[in-house]
């Protein structure tokens, strides 16, 4: 059986940003796989350019997700929903092709404050809802609080934390053998 | 009295997008004002950029919404939801500063297919909870198959959009006036 | 093999609702199965009522529900959302057990209006979310202007809306018998 | 001047529930007014029913609210959602008339676990659009593990939810007053 292949998208584009950690230890939590991260350091979306010919930013990350056996988005919340850069990358996939469709899709997310992203997670997954993907429905793994829950290594330390994202990266390898 | 002022912002940057020509549309409707129109080319939102310096063309479009008597969105629909390229702006726009608490602005929408952008417009909705902006409720302005509603010259001619718009936007000037 | 038990749901208690028929059309569209509608005439969702011993109508629709291979949930636009109908009973369901988990289920609407319900379906879809069943992504089954689309003896006569609606619950038979 | 009336409708039928509660201490932040609670123990939503003549209940809610300078909705999150019980009086609501257009809402919410309703709320903001009242943008009032923030008395004594919820009122009277 080849090795799996993993996906990361991380919606901050700031170096030691919360989500990005996340986004490690949830592929770290996922098992064996070959990860890669997707760029999400695209132009704008915007017709009149897509017209003249795809940006290669693009195409690179659209074959990224077809190459995958599975994807885990790190979403932060910002004004209570996905980042624009996460958005604008959404955009752009969308055009010309299903890179997603029936791949196993998790969602994960930390914010400051106490909810940890619950409105960030519940918008992005209305988001995807147009890509077909094979969305995990849970469980949610919201992260608050995040500068109590990684340890100065950046590691998520916090039990029930690591224990909620293990269930949902089971459930994420679960579902891309399953589709393998 | 002093010229009201009108700040328009389009999430499509298509050079001949429906939504460009319905917020040209709005700010006929508004009547007289000054109306300027917001630039959504913006870097995308990064922390590691925003500490050396905000951009100046964030500076620019905050100061313009800052300005402003009243605010018109003109809000596609890619993916269910708002594009990338307004969200980024949203993004930007709640950093450091409140510019349009309070402020009147108005959503109207255009999207292929028959409902006109009704889930974008929920979702746009919910991001501006955190500015605290006062939001009109209605009458909602979703402009359904554009390319039958404006004419060859890229005016609303659908008599029914029409008149919804003068209805919103006579909402809009009415508590851009109050507020004054 | 056993035959397959479907149970549908619908949110409109008026014997001649729109969404009944539409109930009953994708339970002809799902194929050979054993067909029970669940009974949402439930009392309203109060603890304290709960606490003297769960309403005999709430445990029969939970044991309908735990029964079944599949779930298909007709659901009306009232107020841009579910009605509360249908809200009311999943308030039951989610008390004590978790009859859908990972259970296929296929939401479709019909919708006065043109959008066919775009919007309840988006917040049904998010209140699923808690109960994780296993939610299929698409195709979307949304039927506006239903006196178009059914025909005199109440069947879904649209060919676009029979073939999206096939497409759906060929998807939900195949999810019951991967499961099953 | 005459005193403001005040309604209050609360989503939990709960006697004990910590929804009802904040609905009082909203009241009271509220300052002078006579106060009423709506009853939302209403007929399920049936449109078979409503034909045969609107249910008393529902003629006397709609009046209780049309008589409203300004309501208070205290909502609870089952579901991640509004409760069937609210959803459902808001649909008898919507029929014939506009009990509540252009009038002061405020919603308020405790919910047990750390997000105190963030997704409720946003799930009754999107409901309530079609009745295009003027709905109080800020700040949200989200009560978390109620019962480390009432007293043994039932009084709100969390010093920030005290300060939060005040703002909340002050900015419904004032929007109350403006309208008289």
């Amino acid at each position: 059986m080849p090795e799996l292949r993993l996906v990361g998208l991380c919606g901050s584009l700031r170096k030691d940003s919360w989500n990005h950690k996340l986004m490690l230890a949830a592929a770290e939590s996922f098992g064996p796989a070959q990860f890669a991260e997707g760029n999400l350091r695209l132009p704008l979306f915007d017709e009149d350019l897509e017209k003249q010919g795809m940006p290669q930013a693009v195409t690179e990350l659209k074959e990224l997700i077809q190459s995958a056996d599975a994807v885990v988005i790190a979403c932060p919340e910002y004004n209570k929903a996905p980042p624009g850069v996460l958005k604008n990358a959404l955009d752009w996939l969308s055009r010309g092709g299903a890179p997603w469709k029936d791949k196993p899709v998790a969602i994960v997310s930390a914010a400051a404050g106490r909810a940890g992203g619950e409105r960030t997670q519940f918008a992005l997954r209305l988001m995807m809802v147009a890509f077909r993907p094979h969305l995990l429905q849970g469980p949610e793994v919201l992260i608050a609080s995040p500068a109590k829950v990684f340890d100065q290594d950046g590691r998520l330390s916090d039990e029930t934390a690591v224990e909620l994202l293990q269930q949902l990266m089971d459930g994420l390898r679960e579902a891309a053998l399953t589709r393998q």
